[in-house]
C-alpha cells in the first residue's frame, strides 16, 4: 500500500490527500509533526534528505518528495491531467507558480500567523511577503475572470495545487473579497465530487484506516 | 518560430536557452531588462501577468511561463525526459526542489550580491537564505555521492534545471569546495555535447540570429 508521510495542517500534504481521495487510492498516512522537529530526525532524513513533508513511499520502498511531483505521479492517466502536451505544460506552469510565487508568501504568512509570536525577522519580512501574496492572488484573479478552471475546460491538478493554500489564505490575513473570480473558483473546486476541506477527517483518517501507525 | 522573452544574466532564462540549443530548436530571443522594469510594463504583463521572464511564445501566439514548465514542454519526447513514469516524477521532484529550496536562496543571493548595495531588509535576510542555500547544496551532495546524474543513469532536465544556478553559486558567496560530488557533477554537465556557459554568446546570439529584435 502507498504510505504518505504528512502533517495534518499542511496544504502541501492536503494536495496529495485530495488527489489520493479523488482517485480512490487507499493509503496509509503517517503524521510527522514538523513543529516538534520530526522532519529533521535521522530516520526521516533517510526518507527525504530535504527534511520536508509530504513524501510518498511506494510499494517497492521508493520515496518521492515534493507535493506537486507526487500529485503528478499519482494523477498520470487520470482526468486530473490533460492529454494535450501544451495543456500539460500549462498545468505545470501553474504548479510552479504555486510553489514559487504563491506558497512562500500565502502559506508562509498563514504559518507565521499560527505561531505564538513572530520573530523580529519574520515581522520585518511580512510586508514584502504580503505584497507578493497579493500579487499572486491578482494574477489568479486576472486569469480566472474569463475562465472556470486554470487550464482548459475542466478541473486539473493546477486547480488542486492552487486551491490548497488559497482556500485558507484568510488564516494569513489575506482578504479574498478583492478577488471575486478567485472566490467563485474556490466554490467550484469545493463543489467537485470527492472534495473535502483541509480540516476534514475524511482525508486524514476515514480514507486511511492505519493513520498514525508507524 | 519560437520566441523566448529572456534576460541574459538569468539562470532561469539560461535553462531554456540550454534546452533549446541541445534540442537544436531555432528561436528568436527578446531581451527584457528586468532591472529597468521591462517585465512590469503593460505590454509585457499582457504576455505574462506574473511579470517574470522567461516566457516562451509559440508559433500560434500561446504564451508559456515558468522556466521549468517551458523546459518540460520542449523536452517532451527527447532524451532529456525519461519515459518511465516514476523517473519522470523524480525529474519533477528535483525541478520543484530547484524552484522552492535552491533558487530562492542561491539565485537570490547571487542577484543581491550583484546589486550596488543591499537594502537593510536584504541584509537581515541574508544569513537565513545562506543557511537554506547551504542546506540545498548539502541535499545535492548527499544525492550525488553515489550517482552521476540526478535521475536514472543519464542526464535529464533535472540536471539542467539544477545546473543553471549551481554553476554560478560562487557569485552569491557559496563555496562549492565543501560539496565535491556537486563539483564533479557540474563538470559532467559542462562536458555534455552542445553545452555552453551562461555567459557564452552561443546561447544568446549565435543560436538566435534575431536576438534583441522587436
Amino acid at each position: 500500500m502507498l504510505t504518505l508521510y504528512d502533517f495534518a495542517p499542511s496544504g502541501n500534504g492536503y494536495k496529495v490527500r485530495l488527489v489520493l481521495a479523488q482517485l480512490g487510492r487507499p493509503f496509509r498516512r503517517i503524521e510527522v509533526d514538523l513543529l516538534a522537529g520530526a522532519t529533521r530526525t535521522a530516520d526521516f532524513l533517510a526518507i527525504n534528505p530535504d527534511g520536508r513533508i509530504p513524501v510518498l513511499v511506494l510499494e517497492d520502498g521508493t520515496a518521492l518528495a515534493e507535493s506537486n511531483a507526487i500529485c503528478w505521479y499519482l494523477a498520470e492517466g487520470s482526468p486530473l491531467l490533460p492529454d494535450d502536451p501544451l495543456e500539460r505544460a500549462q498545468v505545470l506552469r501553474w504548479m510552479f507558480f504555486e510553489q514559487y510565487s504563491h506558497e512562500p508568501n500565502i502559506a508562509v504568512l498563514r504559518f507565521w500567523h499560527h505561531l505564538p509570536a513572530m520573530t523580529p525577522l519574520q515581522q520585518a519580512q511580512e510586508p514584502e511577503r504580503r505584497a507578493k501574496g497579493e500579487a499572486a492572488l491578482a494574477v489568479m484573479q486576472t486569469h480566472l475572470v474569463a475562465r472556470d478552471w486554470f487550464v482548459g475546460d475542466r478541473p486539473s491538478l493546477a486547480d488542486i495545487a492552487l486551491y490548497a493554500y488559497t482556500h485558507v489564505a484568510e488564516e494569513g490575513g489575506f482578504d479574498l473579497a478583492g478577488y471575486p473570480a478567485v472566490a467563485a473558483w474556490l466554490a467550484r473546486v469545493a463543489a467537485l465530487p470527492g472534495h473535502f476541506p483541509i480540516t476534514d477527517p475524511i482525508g486524514l483518517d476515514a480514507a486511511a484506516p492505519a493513520a498514525g501507525a508507524h
